[in-house]
């Protein structure tokens, strides 16, 4: 590990310069659900690969362009290196301390939208090949990035565009886009992540708003409509209504139990660090509340519109209303198959007059926690986080690795900076500098290890 | 009748004057939801009564000020005139073809938010007692005005208001504050109004809004909860569960169908002016649907906010969720006790989450058919409209008609130049000119009517 030495020492000399890169890439907004600032991102991104010597290219879809870059090493392995330069919305930005697209410094956090979603974590890994290569002269093994820019939407186009360059993306084992230590600083290797089916549910009952007085009590009312259909889905004991949501899926094994239960207990954090007052289901914590959290399917409504929504009172009868609503699908489960299923649970209950919108859908999947490289990635971290990586077998958000481990046929090891209050999709992201650091520090191993 | 001719001609001859001053009125946004403008715009108000010689006063309650003005007159009879100058809010404002104050001369119509509801109506009657002053030197009876400022958000300190200054509004007879023609232009005489009961349900779940792959299947969600607690307030039948919210409601005798059944069928209207498709209730149309109309309490949402409501998707379970709900209210159901009920409502059924804020509260009230000065109001229209008004015992909207019914015990007769197309509430706002005039002679005949 002597090696380590030098390219350690590169790190902590280089560490301004290294942040310095990661406040321009935040500071160009690049917010997928709105159609802000892609292309210059993307433009942004190709730059910041050629300057290490990659073959870059901006690679059109029907959506968001895709970053591809490559650079041979010296052995014939190949890793892939998955991020994205796209970001959640920033709203709401009364909550922000600082604006959110201008990075601000403050004790030992950097704050900004997709700071750590997921731009530190492209810059923190270029950052470990710059040591490499001011070490070295050149790479142990062949590196690729594909970096998209519509992961925060459900990355819509990222499936079909893995299926048409499959030879390009071919390697031998893939770096997710995040990861990072849980609240006892022990850093986490998540080995699973759930699909996702996000909708639109919208209805029009009316050609124009009419006053209340009037419609009340004979106009079909959009709002009423939406929570009626709402409250089809899922009511309060919380199980999903739609048939044959549950069905097909794959149940977790005893050895899924057996890592969950070996995880620290979440439930005081979650309560203290979300103001949660009491889990649903009567969780109270422990391994359920765990098993809970990552196993089960979910219909949540993310967000609700309809008529007046400012101050006081307006007497309107809305002729519009709608919902976004993200199904988090576990293994077994499709989303093309949910959505069939929603469209056709709410033609037969009576709400034929609910549009139903695909917004982007993925199908779980999971990694072998026994794989080789797994191993490489869970073990080089000890030397840098004082603690090797706890396997998690899956955890509740999604991501589209359905791809890699399905179409590619790799394994997909997560690896990051990120901790319990970098508040990714919430107002004040943040990452901590000491993580950051580490994270480069790891991911020099990793490359170097997985080189042999 | 003699005199009405040189009436008419005045108003003939003075009618831009009067569109010019109702014009002004409308430039002066006044909103009372968003409290934006209410001072600025009782002062011009106060001014316009003072130019006609009339004693008036900015009167300070604990919302917006009323104005109150009166001038004496020949007889000993005391005429009561109610208006508001409060507006709604102009949005959506992208619904506008001309900005909502700036008013706007199209055709034979003039467009502006309030100048239906309810400023002209204030202007014509101005212009009226213009004409009798001009034509006899002096006002034929006493007139008395109180102008409110909170019409648009319940009139929730006028009933106080009221109660405090019963010398000063005694009064033999009141002229309420809006009124006009039906599709088949015949002026209607509209003797009663829904009460209301406006509030706010909201309700806050977490300390902070969370990414949705992390909570969905652990957190409660405030959307969620608040379509649960809505939900349980009333079904796709229509039938309002919350436990004797139909309790001692005053049933319409059979005068009042006998009244509602000589009024044109009104199916094929709605249909067309708001799009309807399909009435609620298996409703056709008919005396059914005139007396459905008006004569059954409603439970409305006029209002839904929560989470993420723009463009495309974001992953969020939201921490905070509201709706804004209208009641309208049939004579003896009372808004304070529709509160209480639908507060013990919501605890039995699991939802003591859920916050009640009352935003406005009034109960229904009706004046008699059969009172003199109605038959005052009724006969002198005919002159203008070529027909006589059309009694209606009932509408579907509400005012603070209450507190003038029984604290001041007035007759309340409405009359005014409001016709189908006038979208009150709505985008586009407008008044025809043509009803303006008509309104203006229609009131100075009442008033010389009624000094008699």
């Amino acid at each position: 590990m002597d090696d380590f030495k030098k390219i350690d020492s590169y790190l902590y000399k280089n560490f301004n310069k290294s942040i310095s890169e990661l406040s321009t890439y935040v500071a160009q907004p690049s917010i997928s659900a709105q159609n802000i600032g892609l292309k210059e991102c993307a433009q942004l991104v190709k730059e910041m690969l050629m300057v290490r010597g990659f073959k870059a290219r901006v690679m059109e879809t029907e959506g968001a362009p895709v970053v591809y870059a490559e650079r041979k090493g010296k052995s014939d392995k190949t890793l892939l290196i998955y991020n994205h330069y796209d970001v959640q919305p920033p709203e709401p930005l009364e909550l922000w301390e600082s604006p959110p697209f201008e990075p601000s410094l403050r004790g030992d956090k950097l704050y900004g939208r997709g700071v750590s979603d997921d731009k530190s974590h492209l810059t923190a890994r270029l950052f470990a090949i710059d040591a490499i290569l001011d070490t070295d002269g050149e790479l142990p093994c062949n590196i690729k990035f594909i970096i998209e820019g519509e992961e925060e939407t459900s990355s819509v186009h990222l499936h079909g565009f893995i299926k048409e360059n499959l030879e390009l993306l071919k390697a031998d084992a893939c770096i997710w886009e995040f990861g990072g230590v849980d609240h006892r600083e022990v850093p986490m290797q998540y080995l699973g992540l759930r699909g996702i089916c996000y909708v639109e549910l919208s209805v029009e009952s009316l050609g124009t708003d009419v006053h209340s007085g009037l419609g009340g009590s004979i106009f079909p009312n959009a709002a009423w409509r939406l929570v009626w259909a709402l409250n089809s889905l899922k009511g309060p004991d919380e199980r999903i209504r739609i048939p044959g949501f549950y069905d097909n899926i794959v149940p977790p094994s005893a050895r899924d139990r057996e890592l969950m239960n070996a995880l620290p207990d979440v439930a005081e954090v979650y309560k203290k660090q979300f103001g949660v007052k009491e889990f649903i289901k009567g969780l109270k914590g422990g391994t359920d509340l765990k098993m809970e959290e990552v196993f089960t399917p979910t219909c949540t409504i993310c967000g609700l519109t309809s008529g007046y929504q400012g101050p006081g009172s307006k007497t309107v009868q809305p002729a519009f209303a709608s919902a976004k609503v993200d199904f988090r699908l576990v293994p077994g489960q499709k989303p093309e198959d949910i959505v069939a299923k929603l469209r056709l649970h709410l033609d037969n209950e009576g709400f034929s007059d609910i549009q139903v919108t695909l917004l982007g859908g993925e199908p779980a999947a999971r990694t072998d926690p026994d794989d080789p490289f797994i191993k490489i990635v869970v073990d080089t971290a000890e030397e840098v986080f004082e603690s090797p990586m706890e396997i998690v077998p899956m955890i509740g958000g999604s991501g589209p690795n359905y791809p890699f481990v399905h179409d590619l046929g790799l394994p997909v090891a997560t690896m990051g900076h990120g901790y319990p209050d970098t508040r990714a999709h919430a107002p004040n992201e943040n990452i901590r500098l000491d993580l950051y650091l580490k994270h480069a520090q790891h991911m020099a191993r990793v490359i170097k290890e997985f080189a042999k």
